[in-house]
């Protein structure tokens, strides 16, 4: 195939890891060589199997190696709650930290209208014919608290009041254990806004 | 075969890597999937194929994958110096860094005898037989400046000089107890052009 040498090749190959620079992927590359081979032999399999093997959930569109993921095939989980987030790292966050046991759905973006991805892009079409079903009495949105987040979280939040389900937005103020001074002005004002009965 | 997601198995396989914990390795995962699909099939062919077919070279037993590597076989690089080194990672450090051209031979770790590494286990005895083919007029240095490593270079001088060889160290300025892959290029060219009588 090429003429490169293999070990060259593969220090560059492991650069397409985030985070992983020349150096890093060098070291990467003779410590699984000099002392892990059988771990390399793994990772490779597993990595090949998963590139093939692991699509999207055809209810929610997270990340999944079945048509139906675990979450949206639970039957234990209350379908009467879904939370609509941006990615699948974000299912996975919200399934750690919290004990949220409603369903899903993975937009795997948000609208940005000058860069084509428009409803159909973040699958909103699918997500009507979920509010469709009739079961969800409550919307959860948990998009980024950007620009483009908020834009999207509105246009979601219309569709599915337009079917009378109540609509929620997680709340955005001054991370626990952060330092007043340090935050942001947007979020410091944001959070004073926001401000509830203590 | 198991039956935990293959995404788990995953984020676990990619815990082999060095400096890779939990959240890294979950970040590296989501990354490859949504992102760079083909650059995560491409990293599991050419790490399988690496761990398979790169070997050790027979002559200086760097990592190679041909039985004699391109620096061995080099008809252009000089017989009469030989330089010595721990790793193989120290030989790409050494290269890099400095416009030496003899020969190396790499050990794969220093003398310990309580953990029953001799002369035999760091291939003491595939050096006889290069010292024993006669055309090395100098040999280099080049293990690493901790207590094993002077051990060694000491070992190993006395073998050379056996034979009449002339043998130096690199320079100190390599801090003691650091570790030569780490050196910044400049201290490392440094050092070997400094090299003085052993």
């Amino acid at each position: 195939m090429t003429n490169r040498p293999l070990l060259e090749e593969l220090m560059e190959a492991l650069r397409c890891l985030p985070g992983v620079g020349p150096k890093s992927a060098q070291r990467m590359a003779f410590y699984l060589l000099e002392r892990d081979r059988e771990g390399g032999r793994q990772l490779s399999r597993v990595l090949g199997e998963s590139m093939e093997r692991i699509g999207h959930c055809s209810r929610c569109r997270t990340l999944s190696e079945t048509d139906i993921c675990s979450l949206c095939s639970n039957p234990r989980r209350d379908d009467g709650q879904i939370c609509v987030v941006e990615t699948p790292s974000e299912v996975v966050a919200i399934e750690q930290a919290t004990d949220y046991r409603g369903r899903y759905f993975v937009l795997g973006g948000h609208l940005s209208p000058l860069d084509g991805i428009g409803p159909r892009e973040i699958g909103l079409d699918l997500f009507e014919r979920r509010l469709a079903e009739g079961n969800i009495q409550e919307l959860i949105l948990a998009t980024n608290p950007t620009v483009e987040g908020e834009a999207t979280a509105h246009y979601i939040g219309e569709m599915a009041r337009a079917r009378g389900v109540r609509v929620t937005r997680i709340a955005h103020g001054v991370p626990l254990g952060g330092d007043l001074e340090y935050v942001d002005g947007g979020t410091l004002s944001h959070a004073f806004s926001g401000r509830r009965e203590f």
